[in-house]
């Protein structure tokens, strides 16, 4: 360095003892999503990342996104990152619940937090008084075996409770009742009787249509428009079981530690503007479809579940979660700490906006 | 730079050649904010943008941030960041209102867009048709006669509708009352008998306990708590009138037009990241304060506005509204285009986010 320096000078060209050479490394990585890299809301945040850090870093640090077309391994992103076959990867927490059912927490679960309760969650509760924001201090913890970093990665909002065939009146309605609905949810309808299927995505507009399944739960209007299901089942249920599903970036940590301090801090804000983004995108999204689906199929029924149904629900729920806080320490102290933070987090939702929206509706 | 080229390969020193020079240029600005550079949540996101382009240009891109104590000119920042003395600023769009009534589209009106809508409506929406999102479409607008670049700065969400010293049971309860509130909504107010007056943030608290006002609007608990209205006035009213106030980053053209490409793509991505950011830091001071204030003085009655009031406001509403449209086309054509898109929007944000609420409630 001492020599560039002094050569720099002898030509007279200062400006090079300013160059931070570190921080101009070229740096080669690949990332390896879960979706197609074309699926809008859910590819945008891996994009969005890697074109922000090209730009920032004058081209240097780059980041080559890889869809499941071409890696053809959507549910093997956490070990293909932890093994350093990528370096980053994008996915969703819960689908690691097999390796740890602590993975779920960074997601979302059923009658859980709201975006902004969660993302509040995330980077500003302290229910532990250790003056560290809860959840990314837990997200932390549970992801260290794994040797990957974890951030959050981008938001659907509340997820819709799925299309069915027939109205839900009660609960002898949900009895035998065949649906496609994965994790958690899954298992909290199980207790309540439906006959729980998993058939692939490619083959439920088919299996709906012809009465192979009775439901389904998908995403929300964005990304259920694309499939079709509103053309074949008429009854469109409003959301319970996936309040706030949050997508995740992985890193391995050890690619982390050997970028420069700069690419660090290019990746860490360019992960936290696409994350935000891809909830804007994700709820314009559905803006925009919803509107088409009604326009084009007025016959949508938009309804939410009775009473008695949400009760047994939120009572198989409870039970769902006991069970495995039963069985895992730190499973049952997340559950405690999300519990007590959502109680408080909640009586503010309430009085913001989900109150301005029923005073709207006053004059409507 | 041929020459630099030229010595680097003689001294072997190849990784010259890769260094870009532009990106490391040393740039120092200056950031002027309407708040004291100590009040979060409003003054957070100027301090985490100057935080981050630190770190990701490597200590060469610094923005020095001066809160009002130092400028003491907290509602000079357009003019201070247009005539140049500031690179920077950090404000709300409608303090600007007196020179062109369509800088407030940018911050909130009363029963206009929340959080999500607002913000689907910057980036996403396009009822114009011509491919680009509608509201970053006239924000660019609106601000290029005044040869500033603006971009979304944070928003508070759901503003609460204030503090009132008696419960408001009628219309005729609005009558001569002496009441703080700017902007719009104070122009709403007066059309139904409220005497609107201003008075400086720092004589509030005494105006209030004393009754030389008998109610006044301040943001939601978490900037609340600290003003100790809840102490002296037991009504807290819930929002109609600033249901997602946005705040703004200002920048200088010609100095945006100077800085390297890099610094550009910086600028763009801590921005996003930190306006995104102080909704989450909001909701969480909110929620804090919301939950102390509650236990601490149990007597606070949360109030919504009774019915025929919240039509007197929304028909006031649209008189200011139409008022503004009649004298001037632009505002006009904001005025539809948000109202068109508000109306598609609203549709999914009661499917989504205040169902799942209300589903919840069903069960507590």
């Amino acid at each position: 360095m001492k020599q560039i320096a002094k050569i720099a000078i002898s030509v007279g060209v200062a400006v090079l003892l300013t160059t931070p050479l570190m921080a101009s490394k070229k740096v080669k990585w690949k990332l390896a999503e879960t979706w197609p890299s074309t699926l809008t809301p859910l590819a945008s945040p891996p994009a969005k990342v890697a074109a922000m850090v090209k730009q920032m870093s004058g081209g240097k640090f780059i980041i080559k996104v890889e869809g499941k077309e071409k890696h053809k391994a959507p549910l093997g992103i956490l070990d293909m990152v932890k093994g350093g076959q990528y370096q980053m990867g994008h996915s969703g927490s819960y689908y690691w619940k097999g390796k740890d059912i602590n993975t779920i927490w960074f997601t979302t679960v059923p009658f859980g937090m709201t975006m902004k309760e969660q993302y509040a969650w995330f980077y500003y509760a302290d229910e532990n008084h250790d003056g560290k924001p809860d959840g990314m201090e837990y997200m932390k913890k549970v992801y260290k075996k794994f040797k990957v970093l974890n951030f959050p990665g981008g938001n659907t909002g509340v997820q819709m409770g799925g299309w069915f065939r027939k109205q839900i009146n009660s609960l002898s309605d949900l009895k035998g009742l065949k649906m496609r609905i994965p994790g958690l949810a899954g298992e909290v309808m199980a207790k309540l009787g439906v006959n729980v299927t998993n058939i692939p995505a490619g083959e439920l507009y088919t299996s709906l249509d012809r009465g192979t399944i009775d439901a389904l739960e998908w995403v929300g209007p964005g990304m259920d428009i694309k499939m079709g299901f509103h053309k074949v089942a008429p009854y469109y249920y409003t959301g319970w079981h996936e309040p706030a599903s949050e997508m995740q970036f992985l890193v391995n940590k050890r690619a982390f530690k050997k970028l420069p301090k700069a690419y660090k801090a290019m990746l860490i804000t360019a992960m936290k503007a696409a994350s935000a983004d891809m909830y804007y995108e994700n709820f314009a999204e559905s803006v925009d479809a919803w509107d088409k689906m009604k326009k084009e199929y007025p016959n949508i029924k938009v309804k939410s579940f009775p009473t008695p149904v949400v009760k047994a629900m939120k009572k198989a729920t409870n039970e769902v979660m006991e069970k495995y806080a039963s069985k895992n320490k730190l499973f049952k102290e997340i559950y405690e700490n999300q519990q007590a933070y959502m109680k408080k987090a909640r009586a503010w939702s309430k009085m913001g906006e989900y109150n301005y929206i029923k005073t709207c509706d006053k004059v409507k």
